[in-house]
């Protein structure tokens, strides 16, 4: 039995409805919800949300992700191979991280020919592209069938550059207590003691810790989340809401 | 293996403990969310949810519909068979309309007999009378065991009125992108070009467009959703929003 | 085929991962979401939707309960048998009141032996201790590898004191449509008639009803919850924010 996951950037029956169609051209796969929370348009927070999730689930997984501000234009739709898995979604960038770590194989993008007698809405083609090729795949089909072999296609990239004392970044990710992910990374540079972050144009001092639970009421701490990137959090607080930060923010943390 | 969807107006463990019913009555069921996201007590949004979804699941699937203000008032549970699929739930219309377009079997109510020696909340009948339905006829249960047959049952109707230059509709959903589903259909009307739209008292110019990303920053745009409904969305914005749009409100939409 | 459900005070690709490290582990068990949605660190709360849940599903199911304020520090991890299921989560109290209401069996704490070898992020235990725990117990696994047995562990209690013709209890719970649940049981005192309900410092008069559609618009009524605890609701209205009630608060019934 093949696992399908759904990495979505909307919800309620829209899901539910590509859950319904996997199942009927592949019965015995097993569709798992990877995230239905990724902001709408958030290609760079969707990006996180993939690449700090995709090597959890058993290798041959089919990893289909519809964060698509450009459905129904002209941007591809691809199928990505990597060592462990297969990557499914629009050619906007999102999946490129996720697949880069794995290792990219190689790349088809969706053609006409595998879409045809398939009625398409241009409003909605996680339900009507792919869902279909997710199926396909899951059920071991050839992923040559779905088109040409692609050499190039989009990416974001979570940027920051590192200094002797310094590093530059930028917030990717918010969760649901306020904590906010940057993408600085642990092998980008050790963090340890104290030291100066500034999101936007606001400046505090915050304190190295290794939990949520180390810091003192109202104090900034940051930490070493489960993906290994650094995050800013407020202890027995909200650090988004009390920052006002938002994904894209620039961060800049100065040591000392 | 049978499937039982999900579509409520309520989630969490309340959703939870309904999973935990049908698994526990019928192991080998699989219970899929069709959606645990219709606004409470909105019979008009679950009906347009339910019947734009149902047919992407296989033959056979059992959907249980529990959006139901009148939980535990004399309103009755019934199961209605059509050519392909049985639906589950309250006789509070929210099931009609898709119920009658895949084609209307047989309706049975759920009895008392049915029920006997089976402890029933007032206040769940989600998880006391609707989940063990669905399990027993995701089971191959026969629906003549459930109680008499009903001739007749309530429904919810998506009004519109289609003139020479003009229709006059209602909004009946509303998407996480504002985007604002009418009662509208593609078969009550073509429209094309610029025409005017009012939502409730609020009128403003608009433009057929294909798909969302159509439109210029802050331009209202009407398209064709995915369910062959009239949508209108604000490019780059959200619609429901910005005209302070409600389930409900009117629609009128004249060409030109 | 065992199930492992899930509850926890996170959502979104935190449940995702907790998804893939189980069906990694454990191909065959079956995880299915309980509640997703307990507030961030209510253990009140998520003790209260574990209690009224967790014997809806089929013996043998493994239930993994991810309420944890204090990851990373030194509280334990424990695994609580009891006559009909298994309980996976932090010592923190949350699994108390289900656990004993089914009967506990043994408990034991999970110990660094099991995790040898195993890389545990400090702020993700759902991912890296807890979800392994459950798929190792719902693989058949014996208790006592995970680790010692203890005899005391942590609770957290629905606090509440009966008088003749008053009770005291407090705010466990409120859902979706603003009702308050309380800690007040039918067990502890039958209410009938009018009664005087104080939530917090803010007192009203309140009716006892049977379904939530039995009040007048406007009119406050009490009524039994489908886990028959007392709840608090607002006809055609919303208790919660009516009265600006908050989980914990205290609550006051006087008869007539």
């Amino acid at each position: 039995m093949t696992i399908v996951t759904l990495t979505t950037d909307f919800h309620g029956h829209y899901v539910g409805v590509m859950r319904g169609v996997i199942k009927s051209l592949s019965p015995a796969t097993e569709v798992i919800d990877l995230s239905t929370e990724v902001e709408p348009f958030d290609l760079k927070g969707g990006a996180f949300i993939l690449c700090s999730s995709y090597k959890y689930f058993p290798k041959g997984t089919v990893h289909l992700v519809v964060v698509d501000p450009g459905v129904g234009t002209s941007r591809k739709a691809i199928a990505i191979k990597t060592k462990n898995y297969v990557f499914v979604g629009p050619d906007n960038g999102v999946m490129a991280p996720a697949a880069e770590e794995d290792g990219i194989l190689e790349v088809y993008e969706v053609g006409k020919g595998f879409l045809e007698g398939r009625e398409v809405a241009p409003t909605f083609n996680g339900r009507d592209v792919f869902a279909p090729v997710a199926a396909f795949l899951a059920d071991g089909g050839d992923p040559r069938e779905l088109g040409k072999q692609l050499h190039r296609f989009e990416r974001v990239e979570f940027k920051r550059t590192v200094g002797g004392d310094f590093v530059f970044g930028e917030v990717i990710y918010a969760d649901m207590f306020g904590n906010l992910t940057t993408s600085i990374r642990e092998q980008d540079i050790k963090l340890s003691g104290s030291m100066v972050v500034t999101i936007g144009e606001k400046g505090f001092k915050a304190r190295r810790a290794e939990t949520y639970a180390d810091g003192k009421e109202g104090e900034f701490i940051v930490l070493l989340g489960s993906a290994k990137h650094y995050e800013i959090s407020l202890s027995n607080g909200n650090a988004k809401n009390s920052m006002a930060a938002r994904v894209g923010d620039k961060v800049t943390i100065v040591r000392g």
